[in-house]
């Protein structure tokens, strides 16, 4: 079986994932080149905003946006909602669960998934939220613990229930925790006057000896002191070993009670089956040169957070944000529509712009190359720039007016189980 | 096992469901009794916006609203997400997935579901549209089938991907036909340009004479016009006879080639297991007298589409539209509220504020009693009615706002397969 996609006078690239490295190249390609994509969702997902989704903030159609309309009117372009299977380097084949397909370039722009670093009863306890599925899940388990603690007979269940240990202190386990607290203190009281919120905890674990290790310290130490604050356990140098559904493990022989484990701890890149194994390094990301050319190979490339790209100023690899795959989007989008010619080829360059995370209402660090700050300002750029790169002006102003409701509500108005959880067994 | 609700100094109420009727019920009830709510959602679905939902046109947070939300600062009331599972009149006993809980006075609120008349086959090959899971499940449907469409290599199964039977002319076949019909026109063509959407097709099958029955011949006969216009192909007398997920086959031999039959054609009480057998009339609605009381009992009552109310205006029965169940929630709540002296009691009666349907963009059909009117004023009159009944503020923003983008942008921004629906075998 092969994928319907005719074969024209322009050299054809599949492109595999529609998240920002891979909108950019689209755009960058559309004119030089027949581009197809593919993309097991028809849709890209704003992953900055997911923890927003999982805590009731906004609705998750606001933070997606159908892939087919970010393209709509480009004429050699094709949209295929598929699983890319296998790649079949030496025949320029791409397998797919709906077909085969031929290929001059192909380039794997797949992004990352959660990595559990092989703990198995890890990854089948504890909840991820890397999707909009996900996100979705969480925001229902959350609202059934709650629903589930009015009406439980023992106090240590109810507890368990009103327990939530995040692991991982990165902006995603940040941000959660921050949201978290902030249910915790302005929205479930009024939902649930039969509770005890005072009971609610909430804890944030990291191996590291600081949070948001990508910042400067002050702005670690600035977003611990606002989620302590918050009532928020930091727990630093601790690392989570076991967890059985009830009992949270850590290293140092503390136990934690909780029905809820987000795991925030960890991304592996999704490699594709068939590429070189010689490129494969650790975190499952795939080797590549200045070019994001795939190591070995002709005309494969990876970008984004499957990408590792080691330069002198990234010696260890490039982070695994957005900024980078934006830009590492763009510069082979350019390079590849710039001919075969790579004398004229730029080598990837990363412009850091900054990184920042929000902790809750007027709290938020922010770092760019000229400016730190942090508190009210540091909000209102974070808020700003999250808009900015939300794709769509629809979803702008419906996030934006969202935000805007909340902040004079002190409310979360998505609290809602439309499909309801099924813990994994 | 027991739900844990305080015995207080008041009387006990329960009401089964958080429908139009159960929250009229609790607002009146609130200051008289202790009130027990109990619903399979967490959520107040507003349905007359469902087939928007299903249509890529509103996203489904903006039309349920959390019903701890509604109740929020209410001092004996209690919900509980639960199922009623049986009824124990002569014990005063309710009994639901999460225990038992003793009552004074019990009120079946608990709407109704789509009906196929026992047709086995229909039930399992064809997509309701009652809550807004359906209505998600059918938004994943018809997407993942122009997904499929674009995939396949044959032409016949093509058009069935492309084929959309909805059977049942009331207002929700009428809604939903025109919504498809402008997917088909303005969005579609956008969105797949490989497709020849001249191929896609619209019917729309009723057993009566009319579409509309509810309304003015005059309504009718303009719906139809409408529908014609946008290319809806209008089948009247006739009656769908089975459908094995591929041939939908209808009572005078026609068959039509479709894999989406779309069931909007009946719907039945749902009825609560315990109640007297004797209070169980056709469409497992439940007899009640001008009260709202289930005959031949003491202290139950049922109220909106599960109720069956006969008096002089309507010796057929009530309709089961919203407009009953806030009339019959507020008369009974104003009732029970007022004390046990029933000749203080006021008989229900309907004060029938009129219908309406929307077809499409400048286009509907409204009838009230001192206004019968069609085309741009009763679209504009049936959005301010629809935005004035949306439970919560930030939900009539939200839906505003999706209209007027869409009106100008003749686009619809909710394109998103968020869970894949999986066909039934």
């Amino acid at each position: 079986m092969s994928l319907d996609i005719p074969d024209i006078y322009l050299k054809r690239v599949i492109i595999i994932g529609g998240g920002f490295a891979g909108i950019e190249l689209a755009k960058h390609l559309k004119d030089s080149f027949q581009v197809v994509m593919i993309d097991r969702n028809n849709y890209h997902t704003f992953q900055p905003l997911l923890y927003q989704v999982a805590t009731a903030g906004i609705e998750p159609d606001s933070i997606v946006f159908p892939l087919r309309k970010v393209f709509a009117g480009y004429e050699h372009f094709h949209f295929r909602m598929a699983e890319a299977e296998e790649l079949f380097p030496e025949k320029n084949i791409l397998k797919t669960n709906i077909g085969e397909i031929k290929y001059d370039h192909l380039i794997i722009a797949s992004g990352s998934d959660t990595s559990y670093f092989g703990m198995e009863e890890l990854r089948k306890k504890s909840m991820p939220m890397k999707s909009v599925r996900e996100a979705l899940d969480l925001r229902s388990c959350i609202l059934e613990n709650f629903e589930m603690a009015v009406t439980v007979h023992d106090e240590k269940e109810r507890e368990a229930l009103m327990t939530y240990v995040i692991c991982g202190g990165g902006p995603t386990g940040v941000e959660l925790a921050g949201a978290l607290a902030e249910l915790k203190r302005h929205v479930l009281p009024k939902d649930y006057p039969e509770l005890d919120l005072k009971k609610m905890k909430i804890h944030l674990i990291d191996s590291g000896d600081r949070l948001l290790a990508a910042m400067g310290e002050h702005s670690s130490s600035k977003a611990k002191m606002y989620l302590e604050k918050m009532g928020v356990n930091v727990w630093l140098n601790a690392r989570v070993t076991g967890y059985d559904g009830t009992i949270v493990k850590t290293m140092n022989g503390t136990e934690v009670n909780t029905k809820t484990l987000i795991w925030a701890a960890g991304v592996m890149g999704n490699f594709i089956k068939g590429i070189p194994g010689t490129a494969k390094v650790g975190g499952a990301r795939i080797k590549v040169d200045e070019f994001n050319r795939i190591e070995g190979t002709e005309n494969l490339y990876a970008v984004g957070d499957v990408a590792f790209l080691v330069n002198d100023a990234y010696p260890k690899g490039h982070p695994q944000v957005a900024q980078v795959a934006i830009q590492q989007g763009i510069n082979l989008g350019n390079n590849l529509g710039s001919g075969n010619q790579l004398t004229r080829w730029k080598k990837f360059s990363y412009h850091d712009k900054g990184s920042m995370a929000t902790i809750g209402r007027n709290k938020a660090v922010v770092e760019t190359k000229y400016l730190k700050t942090q508190g009210v300002f540091a909000w209102l750029i974070w808020m700003f720039i999250h808009l900015l790169f939300l794709v769509g002006f629809r979803n702008r102003i419906v996030v934006f007016f969202n935000w805007l409701i909340s902040y004079f509500n002190y409310d979360r108005g998505m609290r809602l189980i439309i499909r309801p959880f099924k813990r994994k067994e």
